[in-house]
This record gives C-alpha cells, structure tokens and sequence, in this order.
C-alpha cells in the first residue's frame, strides 16, 4: 500500500494538531456533479452503479478531481445491507428507495439473518479498488447505516415522514425491533470490519432517522445498538487507529450520550450551535460538520461567508473536521463548493496560525 | 361571557399548583376522529370546513364530547394569514397544502402586506361562535403559525422536506426574507390580537419548520420575529393574563433561547427528554408536550405505558401541560387517546398527592 500523503483527516480525528481543518462532504460523490450524472447514465440505474466496483471507483473520485478534499469516501449505500439480507431493494425515480419485502410480521423477523458475506462481496470489491486508485492521496471512508437507521427502512419499505409502521412496532411490539435491531447490529459490525479489512482507514456510522425518537426511545433503540456495533469493531488496521465518526441527524439532544457512545467523533447536523456542541462535549471526541447544505445553494460569495461562520463557531481548536451538516443537495452549486472548499482551506489555516 | 369551570390549563400556564396535570393535543380535532371526517365530507373540502364558522365550532367540540380535555382550540389553518394576502391558498388531496402565488421575487416580496382585518373575518366568527359553545367548560386557545414557518410555505409554495427555495432566498437574498418576515410578524400579532378580542383565552405559536435552521438562523430568522409577535400582544383580557406558548419542532438545541423570548410556556417536542428540558429552563416558563404522537399508533394498553413515562419524566412540580411533541396523526387509534387522556389524568393526580 503507498504510504498516506495526506493524513490531516487522521491526525483531526484522533485531535491532534493539523495546520489546517480538514473538510470532506457528506455524499461528496452525487448528482449535483454533472460528471456523477453521467457516468450514472451510462450505468443506467443507481443499483447498476453501485454494483460495479469499476463504476463505483470512477465516482468515488470525481470530487477529488476538482476539489482539494481531505478524504474520498467509498461509493455504496446504506441499503446494500438489508438488501443482502433479501429485502429486494429497487430505486423508483423520483421517490427513492423501497423494499419489495418489508419486515413486519413475527415470522418475517424471525426469519432474517445476518447476511451471507458473500452477497456484500461487491461492496468490498469496492472498497479494494478505490483504495488502490486513491493511491495514497487521501484516506478512504468506509460507511454503513446505523441498526436503527436500516430498521426503519426494512420496516417501513421506505423512507417517510414519519414511519407510522416502524413507530408502532416500536410502541406495540418492542420485541420484535429489538430482534431486528440485533440481527442488523451484526450485520453492520460485520460489513464495516469487512470494509477495514478491504482497506477503509476510516469509519462513519450514518444515524439518519436517530432523530424521529423520543430521547428514551433512542437510548433504547438507536445508541444502544451503534455502541454494539462499535464494540465489534476492529479498531486497529495497517498499525493505525481506525477512528470512527458516529452521526444522528437530529441528534442535537443527545450529543453527550452520542460522545460517550464509543466513537472517536460525533457528527452534528446544521441545527446544532458547535460552540454550545464544544461545551457540552469537551475535548472527549472530535466534532465534524456542520454547514448547512442549503448553503450550498446560494452563490459562492454567500456560500464561503457561511463556510466562514461555521469555522469560526468551532474555533482553532484541534479536532474538528469541516463538513456539511447533512448530505449535499442535488440542487448545490459546483462553483459555491468550490468557493467553501477554498475557505476552509485558507481560512482555517489563518485561524490556526494566529491562535 | 360565562365563568371558567374548568381553569385548570390556565393556573398550569402560570405555574401555579393544580390537582393534576391538564392535557389538550395538537390537532386534536382532526382526522383520527370519524365524526371530524364525516363533518369534514359535509363541508365538501378543508377549506370549506375551515371557512365555516358554524363547523368549525361543530369540530373543534368534537373531541371534548369524546375526551376529558381541558382546553379547546379554535379549528383554522396556519395557512389562513398568508391565503389573506391574496397567496391562493389550494389543498390538494394526498399533497397537503399549497400556494397559487409563492413569494420569490423582488416585486412580489414589495408588493406583499399584511391582511386587511376583513379577509380574517371567518376566523374571528369562529373564534367568538366556538367560544361560545363552550359556554366556559374550558378555556379556548387561539393559534397562528410563525413568521418563519409561514414564510416557508409563502416562498416555496408548499411543505417540502428541506424548502430550497426558501433556503437559497435566506442565503442569498436575506433582506427579501427579513421583508416578507416584518410583514408576517405584523400579520401575525395583528391576528393573535384579533382573536383574543373574539375571545381566545391563551395563544399558541406554532414554529413547524423552525428546526430546519441553523442556530444562528434560528435567531435570526425565526426567534427575532416570534419575539417581536410577543411584544405586540395585547397580554391580559377580561381581567385575566392571556398565556401564549411557543412551540418549535426540532427546537430542542434553543431552549434555552426560547423560554427568554416572552413567551409564557414552551412546547417540546418528542424528542426532547423532558428532565433536561426542565433541568436548562429551570422555572422561567412552563413547559407542554411531549409524548411521541406515534404513540398513539400502538393499543391502548401501550399509549398508556409511555404517557405515563412523559408524566414521571416531567414529574410533580407545577407547570406541565401534557400534550404530544407534535400534531396527532390521522392513523392515531382514538381507543388509546382515551387512554392517554384517562392515564394522564389519573397517574398525575396521584403523583401530585404524593409529591
């Protein structure tokens, strides 16, 4: 393996000193970039793309060819676990993903099961490969779904506003979550080992529906279940701590619970003041986030005045790693990335050199 | 004006002691009720409905002939304020609302002023007919939206799971949206006000799409514009204080925030565990909410089990008012409403007496 050229996302995650703040963005590698759009044309559905290692390689480093960004994060989906499992995962245009076999009845739970590594053979396959093309420029995250966040997939068949199906799961039949909610604990805990084994230098374990959850409810059914992941996790690859970054969107309430979860950083969404995030949290984990992706709309001058803000709410600290508060928007302006990226770049390192 | 037999929402709002802990739902005249939809049928549409003062009374009493509530509210829509700006106001089936005439550009945001009185006439009626026909059972809540959450759907046109166009006006153009946010402020107060001289003994604001920003947004654009309602609110009427509770979903990292904007009460949503909410508020305000309003989804013996959770967590002090962290949902089994109700009731008189 070549030797990392640009370990600042490392060194930012395990809260050592860096000359600059790190940035990379949630879904870096999507469909406001018209270079992702074709090369998903030619792959002629999402599912095509994110079944091919090759395909997944050539998105995976699209952003890093224009933007000096500090990671390049594997190219998959949350999804491709439950759809191991044999939920039959299809993408209708316009409305996003959906199970052909949702989990609802005693029997359905009973019967699901970690799934066979195997059939997340070309996740890994993936992982491998953009490694190798990376060639040591930056590291590679690897990624997967919090067990509750694919249970309210698996559950409901959809994303919702609201997932009545799950809620009342949740409210009339615990037990039947809890049995989901282990099977996928395993699962994640398997698919991400697999990914460090594949060569993924770093984790992030996307809570994305956490938030739908009274405070108690998500101790029980969310926390509780990404803290077993992380204790199945191997922490320690290629003689380097694998640190993993633990994200709730709507996690604002909890973000001291989220830090003592046992990961190395905590994710906070735009909605989150990161000086109030500094307080509450001290120096225990690093922070990542937190701009607005609807920053991202505006033009650049507006865009990097934003950037600007968020660097300066985190102050000069170490450990914090710039990103976006949620996955950049369809809708986001290439040239406002740029103008964000930049920012972070030279005006972190002002800060730093002035603190 | 007939005296108020039951006060009991009233002396919580001022944090006063009560024998139990009052209770009233978010939309509680609403579509889990058969009889709501039956008259809702006769009225041939929701705007229909909600323009007819007579089966707005007929509505908003429905669920006191059910429930032992202890409060009714006045049956309307957030959206009527802006629809008498001359938006259009349409509701399309399955869709929700949505905007003949979104607010986006230059000349529309000049052009845009706050309703004559006359347009909000229908209201007005219903607010004094309601309060009427409740002949001093229990007070009545008066409601409009917020500022920000109105000018959400004013400039995107419709709800939206993340209000592009209302983002990238905020960003790029924020002296459009502090325009269209003075005239709603103004609208706003001059409607809150109009329905506490038709008879509305409390005042809610609803802040549905507050949590969709930034902290420093969130101040910015949506608390600035709440505070400045509350300083133009007549706040006594026959001879009584009228209390106005703010409520912002997702609003749970400003608390703090917004128990020092002048309102009298804050409304948590469910994801807010209710002892740290108590624990950063201390006894400035009240505070109403939270239970998970899919809660409701599950049997009655469940719903029960976890309102009794929100009351313990909550605990005997004085200043409670027990609702959902959000609106009741049409699939909400009105079996387990009723045990809520009779559960709340019940469980908080015993705490009281032994506290």
């Amino acid at each position: 393996m070549s030797p990392l050229a640009n370990d600042t996302l490392l060194r930012a995650l395990a809260r050592e000193r860096t000359e600059y703040t790190p940035l990379w963005l949630m879904r870096q590698a999507g469909r406001y970039l018209p270079e992702y759009n074709l090369t998903r044309a030619r792959a002629g559905s999402f599912l095509a793309l994110m079944r091919s290692p090759e395909l997944c390689v050539e998105v995976a480093l699209q952003p890093l060819e224009r933007y000096r960004l500090d990671a390049a994060i594997v190219f998959s989906d949350i999804l491709a676990v439950p759809d191991a499992m044999g939920l039959g995962l299809r993408f209708t245009e316009g409305e996003g993903p959906r199970f052909a076999h949702p989990v609802r009845e005693e029997q359905e739970v009973a019967r699901l099961a970690a799934p066979d590594p195997a059939s997340l053979a070309y996740v890994m396959d993936a992982v491998r490969a953009t490694r190798r093309a990376l060639a040591g420029r930056v590291p590679l995250i690897g990624f997967a779904g919090s067990p509750y966040t694919l249970a309210c997939y698996m559950v409901e068949g959809a994303a919702s506003e609201d997932f009545p199906a799950l809620k009342r799961m949740l409210y009339a039949r615990p037990d039947l979550l809890h049995r989901i909610l282990e099977v996928n604990a395993q699962a994640v805990a398997d698919c991400l080992n697999a990914q460090v084994e594949a060569g993924a230098q770093v984790l992030m374990l996307f809570d994305t529906w956490g938030g739908n959850l009274s405070a108690a409810a998500y101790e029980e059914f969310s926390l509780a279940y990404s803290r077993r992941v992380f204790e199945s996790l191997a922490r320690e690859s290629e003689g380097r701590r694998v640190p993993v970054i633990l994200y709730t969107r709507g996690g604002g309430n909890w973000l001291e619970a989220m830090a003592a979860s046992g990961c190395d950083a905590v994710g906070l969404d735009w909605t989150v003041d990161p000086r109030d995030a500094r307080r509450r949290i001290g120096q225990r984990v690093a922070l990542q986030g937190n701009l607005d992706p609807a920053a991202l709309l505006a033009p650049p001058e507006q865009a990097r005045t934003e950037a600007r803000r968020v660097l300066e709410a985190f102050g000069p600290a170490p450990g914090h790693v710039f990103n976006l508060g949620h996955g950049i928007s369809p809708l986001a302006n290439p040239e406002s990335v740029a103008a964000v990226v930049d920012e972070v770049r030279t005006h972190s390192r002002k800060m730093r050199s002035q603190s």
